[in-house]
């Protein structure tokens, strides 16, 4: 992997202007206002891989945002890692926020602010890299297929039935994902268990129209209050989700898990100091990494309702949002939680108020095995680049396409992620360090050669 | 007074064009970028009462939106009227669920619908033309000062050093103004109580920045959550606010004055059929008509916070909003219970997260007499206009002038409203009935003619 190396290392700058070029284009999948973003980063994707050496690219269409698609069949007697990335972001909000506009990209102190520097264009953008060096120092070891998704940030709602659709198509060993993170950057990681969501938008309605809440406040049931309550009764004061059932299928881990899990390095008082909070909060019995990982947890990530502009406004509103959304963990289903969810939800509504549940998407959660070769590949890769060997660490996230993967096309994969926890994924500020964004494309080759001796 | 309703009535028509000129002006003193139309209302407000008769008409500045002052002083022996009013309006928020724009007044069913038709412009109005028809037809019987202000709907913050500055020139026997209810247009009513108002908003911020709810979920407390939790708190299962000491000062209404209450005609079907809820809530113990005017209350008049787009997005937001007024009740103290709230949310703030109080604006409740000159004066002025007697009414909102023109000027006020409750104030599609608009400018004559034999 010598000359492609080289490569990488003469083209470092170029590299890092292009993916520059990629974030400027506010592809937010979120937001029907973006769609035409969405179809210029998948047409920019589909170039920049034709460019790269790839064959086939092609933009299919689905009923909801495109997927790009391209391949390298060097010799189909060797293995095919299948690369998954998206070139979608989540929203911008709230813009306010930002220290600089989130799609015009600014590099400060080793790191690129942009929405979507990390998540996922950063680490989805390594992979073409990579591919384009082997593919110049002529050291590609096998075959290559990559599917890059437009939807990732709103489910991967068209991408279970693509993955049906294209089976034949997309037959590969494994498949490589960079979405994740390493605990430093001077500790690489490898993630071996994700959450699953279940994600569900509620709303309130009391009376028909908003009131005067001098002339029926305390009569009427008020949308806003019985929200909050009904939100309130979904924890208990340790911590315990109350939904019934919500915890009858957690699987357990054992103390010798538990005791590795709180082995990692991990500083409470830098992690307080971080974000600013007196102490960590969650469910009792537990330690931050495991709340943070092998424990299924219920937020609120949006809620509003009322007069909520400048001032004072005596209303009692006539409805109440909020979206919710719950980490699951293994064998949690997505399915099952989220219509536990709605059930328990409806039946709580106080009196005077209707309750209406709608679920977004969800996916399940997922531990992988260490004892594999494309685990042992991931491995030995980061080790050549890093002087060390990764910690296998489990998660907070979701990627529920690792679950589609492994049931559709019967394969596992390996998240070998470059970002870090702090990169302000899916708030302002993001931001993807350029170390870290040369690191991976310098890493993504050794995998593919580890990879190809340990599968032969 | 037969001049007088002579005159009204062959200038109707006139009179309602005129209000709607004054509708078109937006004067949302709660948002700064109105500033300039809250003055030009003021502006056409002066105009419109030079024009009626007035004298000595000033814009008086205060460090808010100006006060229209006026007078006529026919002689200095007989009885002094004073008129409040205010010419500022609500926001018009939510705009989606207007059915014509609000400040574009529509005529639809003998109704105008626009923001500021009944609260309180079409009210204020009528004071100007009554007192216009009076000087036309040579019957004005008492002396007569008005006071338009301009920052009623954002708590009247600069009138009480207005009508401290302004003692000597604010002399007067009575405050007369229109800015309340009638049962239903066959059954008058005056208004003899009100409630005070507490108005806080409250900030909850959790970590320093908006998180990723995968990576950090369940390990750091969501503020949105821990508001959800704190103002469910607020209430027990019975609905009694569980602010420590929050109903010390709690007046208790008599068995003889709850029963007459519950006396007056209302039928529970309509109302819960009119606002399409299946029940009317509140707390235990007391009927609708009590919960909403003789008991204190506490509801949520707006909520935001975190993710409200389109879509989802997982995120554990920083920071939590909230908009709360407590309405109250005679002998509760507003400074007192604002107080008492922000020491008590401050104290159930859950660990990891900060909590801010921030005081609005408040009031404070008041009860009348019906055994006084003006009362009388009042109810005998419905009688002519409505060929019937009104019913006292204890009322719901709160006009926290009320209790300032009793301690500065030591002069009673009388409620003497013409609106509907379903009249929708501070809520989309306003309006104020043509009907009710009119009846008000023939009924204010009676007042004062009535006032000023009793008086004399």
């Amino acid at each position: 992997m010598k000359a492609t190396q080289d490569y990488i290392h003469s083209h470092k700058d170029e590299m890092v202007d292009e993916l520059i070029e990629f974030l400027k284009i506010p592809s937010v999948s979120a937001d029907q206002k973006y769609k035409g973003d969405v179809r210029r980063a998948a047409e920019w994707v589909s170039k920049q891989l034709t460019e790269a050496g790839g064959q086939n690219v092609e933009i299919m269409e689905t009923p909801g945002h495109p997927i790009v698609y391209g391949d390298r069949i060097i010799d189909a007697s060797l293995p095919t890692v299948l690369v998954y990335g998206h070139y979608d972001v989540q929203p911008p909000d709230p813009m306010e926020l930002w220290d600089s506009p989130p799609f015009e990209p600014v590099i400060k102190d080793g790191n690129i602010y942009a929405r979507g520097a990390c998540d996922d264009k950063g680490q989805m953008y390594m992979h073409v890299k990579a591919f384009q060096a082997m593919m110049s120092a002529g050291e590609l070891p096998c075959n290559v297929k990559f599917v890059f998704e437009g939807e990732e940030e709103v489910g991967s709602d068209n991408l279970e039935d693509f993955l049906r659709d294209q089976q034949d198509r997309l037959r590969c060993d494994v498949v490589l994902v960079s979405d994740t993170s390493i605990i430093a950057n001077d500790t690489p990681s490898i993630t071996v268990g994700l959450r699953g969501l279940s994600y569900v938008e509620v709303e309130v309605t009391g009376p028909n129209r908003d009131l005067h809440s001098g002339t029926y406040g305390g009569a009427v049931a008020n949308p806003i209050n019985a929200l909050c309550e009904m939100i309130a009764s979904l924890k208990d004061d340790d911590g315990h989700i109350t939904i019934p059932g919500f915890y009858d299928k957690v699987q357990t881990v054992s103390t010798a898990d538990r005791k590795a899990m709180n082995d990692a390095p991990w500083d409470r008082d830098e992690y307080e100091r971080d974000l600013d909070i007196a102490t960590v909060a969650g469910e009792k019995g537990y330690t931050t990494l495991e709340r943070a990982s092998i424990r299924p947890t219920l937020d609120v990530n949006g809620m509003w309702g009322g007069y909520t502009g400048e001032g004072a406004k005596t209303v009692l509103p006539s409805k109440a949002y909020a979206k919710i959304s719950m980490r699951l963990v293994p064998d949690q289903s997505s399915d099952e939680i989220t219509e536990m969810f709605k059930k328990h939800f409806e039946s709580i509504a106080p009196d005077g108020v209707r309750v209406e549940v709608k679920p977004h998407h969800g996916g399940e959660a997922a531990v992988t095995p260490t004892d594999t070769p494309e685990y042992q590949a991931a491995a030995l890769a980061m080790e050549e680049t890093f002087g060390r060997k990764p910690i296998p660490a489990r998660g907070g996230g979701s990627i529920p396409i690792v679950a589609l993967f492994e049931s559709i096309l019967g394969v596992k994969t390996v998240l070998m992620g470059f970002g870090l926890d702090s990169d302000n994924i899916h708030s302002p500020n993001e931001k993807y360090g350029i170390f870290n964004f040369h690191r991976g494309i310098e890493t993504i080759p050794y995998f593919y050669h580890h990879y190809s001796k340990l599968k032969a």
